[in-house]
């Protein structure tokens, strides 16, 4: 069985390995200045356990970092990737369908383990780490939206002690990965959990970010109507430009087929929308963390809860009424499926790679800034953006002499 | 192991048929005329062993049908159907995985069994029972372009025996199940055995019917640009007008990313393709039988083939080129995926009961009649539109007297 | 005045003709066989008097015809190609906005003057023939859906004495010039009479045949929500499936912003429906007839009418309610728009030209035949499809000599 | 004639005015504060003289200023409007189509006549204003990025003597403006300049900013096949994963049948790619300068010169090649169609006229500062899109209490 899984996850690795040649770019171009620069370092990674993020973590180890990884997840790590991860000298704390307590001592674990560096995508492991008071840290990043809350939270309050890099707002992180990948993978995961015909169904998309947007128009892309719900007035107008339907959840409530969240928010859907939803809806989540579903009114309301199939449980509410939950609330992509494909995984993690190599770099001078959330340098965003020039095989014009003074010439 | 597999079977046919309410209008209105209709008959059936299909025969077997099945491809069944419909007193002769001359013997036991009834998907029942020189059945039903073909073929000759109702021309199954139903899961099944990304990718789609259709638009939906080629020039001039490029196969091959075919012909794709393509390029095939993509000679121009993971294989090419085959070729949305959403399948299935149901209920003057392939009669299209009216609560506008009279209102 | 009108009317025939190359394919297929079929004989047609219409005119005066021309449609005549085409010696009985005494005098006029041949767009010209008790026709052809139901009931009453090709029944007609030609140039002559933004507008599309695929494809393809109204369960469920909303006129009617009728119908929009629109409502009829909206009810239920820019008038109704009109109920892409674009145009007039030629070269057969509506012939349909791949410069496959054997070698 | 054009432009004002209620509930916000806030003040204004435009200024002479007003474009304006402006005493110095002298003339013209506020499209006034060396105005807005361009480089020589706030950064500017208005109403412009048929078409656009953006996805919708062409990877990389063909204007230039500049630059079509075109492309300009299409090279190369209709010229080259260049190579949009329609058009000017209000109410702190270009203040980007619910009539959630806290409520 062991034998199976390890070889299932070299295959998966390979696999992703094949489709992310950016992060392989990115290793070289680390590798040309310095053979090792990573060595002697400890990093602590929370992140998705699944083939992309194995991609990551053995370009890392290439370049001689020494690596603890737990789960951004609690539901979503694969068994193949913790076994091949294993066999590679990485340090996994998780394990596919853990609890909560385990999924919260893995992070504790890797908190106080006195890492040098730390990955992570949702926060949550920079949250454990200020908690557990530790003091080994000089440089860490983040991948998501909810992250990036978080610490901004704890920089608030003067209480980040070192630098992060908010990988989430370099624009080939955010303008690939959320709309592309997420979009994608969200609808990927709503098929396999239910085998529903989208075709005619009304999508209730909370949320018109860029992975509301992402999911919108794959949901579209499949001939679903879209309601889009919002709380800001311009993404709203942006919704109702693009052609979908805006108006407020409790109104929504009653005409969907299938809720996504994709707030970073909590409560998008509660006990107020459930009551109002029609039998035989489905709802499920996008976002990184399971608080945009209020799951716990969900069951209140139930007289009793089933499995329906893997990743979809049916809520019995009073005696004509079901409510079908998709993975338990928890981030629809990467349990029901795979997460982001890895062609667009590919970028974020350039960017991680490159972004760790720049605090190692910088050590010094960025450790007497005062600024301890750093946005991803321009020189790393645009060479990711070459790198993806170089993945997709694409070519494109450049300025001529004449159009780079072009705009100056009319004040002569 | 059997209790699981049961159990899951159980849930995946309760989940079909709570999505396919169409079939139970249909048995509901054929039980209303005459409990059970089909006592004392014995049906033959080559279908694709899925959860829709136990839904289909169920409702049958309320009806008083005795029922034998085997297999309508040798890589589509699900076991844990096996399992449920075993449990449900129908004979299944047909499991996960069959080799080809187990697929064939299935076939020609339930040709050899004297059925009275034979339902079929593709054809090869039929003409397995031509062949035994059987002559026990006195009507039939097939599902599919392919089957059609073949019957016509038989029936040219003057070698078919009983009338076959051809479900595929039913308004009620082309417009909706090849375009809605094909699409959407041909694109579900090439995700979930390549978690590839769409967006961006070019998709070679062969063949602009029905199915080509509703892949092209399904791939269009999810960010691919999509080539398509045809033999027909009207179907040639209807992609173009609808916003695809249109070439030859030849032309299209060194431009694709992903190639899909849905031609209903044989070698679709062949050598002279493979040897064009490029490196990583990805190959399945979306129509009935495998013949439309020559594996035989994919095979022969590769120095090795390795499994890369469930229903994807890699097949090297000199040094420096791989080809990645779908399902072995054979039909990619229910060999990698669970074929069509029962939302779609619900309508063919209601088609095909209610024309079983004509069948026995006109046997002897349909007997008479020298025409041996039948449409779908007009009565049963139109009800099972009521169906899907009812399914989908739709509410429509109706006629008045004056709009009736319009249009002769001119002359007078 | 009238030497520019002249000037712009060449300028404008020139246009179209650059843009209909089948057009002119047809006529040396035609000449090909004999250099003036035509010679001798007197055509009676009754078109929108638009560029595209003048080249079919001049390419049949080139094989020999004598023709003479009447309007379709009141409003939509072309003042530049009436000027042309009687400097060409083609007899136009038609005007820019003629009244509908002129209207139908015109027709009268062309029935009575014995022609040998008839064309029509919409079967006026016939039933003034039939009720002219003229006797001289041999043949004729119509253009369009509400043309052929005109000549159905003529027929149905054993009233029609020669026979007549149904052009718009051939493939390469209703596939290429309802969806598209009218899809396109009814949503350009919306815009071209209101200037409105139809991103975010809910845009009600009553009728899902060609024409109203057409419309809502391209109203969606410009950002807005569409809503369909059917009378058909099948077209319904289609629309549905297509991902717009399906309901009512009546509910529809208090959703819209913008109402485009396509029905080939009577009263699509009538008094209960005016009722219930939103202030500033807009609506139009893209159907042949101006029967579609019942004009004459929104003017009793108005106080005034105001005309706000050209082909837009304004309907106040009570204190604080306005409906605006789009010409008069006249058929929006003709009227405020330029009709089909030539492009599109050209495959129906090469079809005309092909049945006429087949009209008169088959005179003495089918005048003994019993049926009098006829097909447009297989071979033309499938000449014109040719026409379409070269005017597209369109290169697809052709079936191997194994392909067309494929489907017989099961039996064998 | 006169009377004729006055009650046209009376009209076609109220259409708009009707259409754009934003700017309404501007002037209400402004007035709300103070009856005449701008009285004694004289505007300088040049922008595209149309029915929206004239919106505007009457809102502005309702709050007391005095305006002069010159064209943005020389072959832009709208008699009409011209007449009803005069009308209503607003002093116009621009009519239609005039030269490039008289264009000239009227920018410096506007320059001397000491205006304390300047409302530019473009930036060409601000650069005339600048020569002219008077000294009397204190605060200015421009609209475009184009004219952000020009401003941007008199700062940088510290030659920019007052504050002026770029309206096209406001998110509720760019955001809407370009991709919606832009987008619609330049495919818009080539239909009535050409009547085309773009199903099947290919387009090349060239430049994905927002108005590239815009563009291809109207495109898109009526059909059309889009390549973009690009100088940034970003960008690139968005347009491929947005599903269009990315490459080089070199290759595109022998694939297109239509191309739209959007690229904010000069030459981005040149002799070069002239050369390459098809027989038949056509070619047209969406930015806001003439300088996208080198037209000069384009009649250099060509042997003569023949206007085809209204704003189509054909440029014949050798032989057998013509090129069909759109409106001189002007904007498309505005020249042969009507410009951003107005409902989009109305949150500029919302933001212009309340820009206005602010800089004459922060007069003196604004002086004092050091930076001279600057942004739309965020309340007014946030009262816009306040404006726009309203206007669309939208209805949205509001975050809750416990919503609001969320985000830091992980770090306790």
């Amino acid at each position: 069985m062991n034998d199976e899984l390890l070889k299932q996850g070299r295959e998966s690795y390979s696999w992703a390995r094949h489709n992310m040649p950016a992060v392989l770019l990115a290793e070289s171009a680390v590798k040309k200045k310095k053979r090792l620069p990573f060595k002697g370092l400890l990093l602590a990674a929370s992140l998705h356990v699944s083939k992309e993020t194995a991609v990551l973590l053995c370009a890392l180890k290439n370049l001689g970092l020494s690596i603890k990884l737990a789960a951004a997840n609690p539901l979503s790590s694969q068994s193949d990737i913790v076994a091949y991860l294993n066999s590679e000298g990485i340090e996994v704390n998780a394990k596919r369908e853990e609890s909560i307590s385990e999924y919260n001592a893995a992070l504790r674990h890797l908190a106080r383990s006195e890492p040098d560096l730390i990955v992570d995508d949702g926060g949550q492991l920079h949250v454990e780490y200020w908690k557990s008071k530790v003091d080994s840290c000089f440089g860490g990043t983040d991948e998501t939206t909810s992250g990036t809350h978080r610490l901004r939270a704890l920089d608030a309050r003067g209480e980040l002690k070192y630098p992060v890099i908010v990988v989430n707002e370099a624009k080939t992180k955010y303008l690939f990965d959320n709309r592309y990948g997420t979009g994608q993978s969200s609808i990927d995961g709503v098929l396999r959990a239910t085998d529903a015909l989208l075709a005619g169904k009304v999508v209730v998309v909370a949320g018109y970010g860029w992975v509301g947007k992402g999911v919108a128009m794959r949901a579209r892309g499949f001939g679903s109507r879209v309601i889009v719900t919002e709380v800001s007035p311009l993404r709203a107008t942006e919704a109702y430009l693009d052609g979908y339907d805006v108006m407020p959840m409790q109104r929504a409530s009653s005409l969907g087929d299938i809720f996504l969240t994709c707030t970073g928010q909590t409560d998008a859907i509660s006990k107020e929308h459930f009551l109002k939803m029609k039998n035989g809806a489905v709802v499920g989540n996008c976002g990184h963390f399971d608080t945009e579903i209020n799951v716990r009114q969900l069951v209140a309301l139930s007289s009793s809860i089933e499995l329906v199939r893997a990743n979809l449980e049916r809520y019995n509410i009073g005696k004509s009424k079901a409510i079908y939950l998709l993975c338990q609330g928890r981030v629809v992509n990467l349990v029901a499926g795979e997460g982001h494909p890895p062609e667009i995984m590919q970028f974020s993690f350039a960017n991680q790679l490159l972004c760790l190599d720049y605090l190692v770099s910088n050590r010094s001078e960025i450790a007497r800034g005062k600024i301890k959330l750093l946005s991803v340098p321009e020189q790393i965003d645009d060479l990711v953006s070459e790198f993806a020039l170089r993945c997709f095989r694409l070519d494109i014009d450049k300025l001529s002499a004449k159009q780079k003074k072009y705009g100056w010439s009319f004040i002569r």
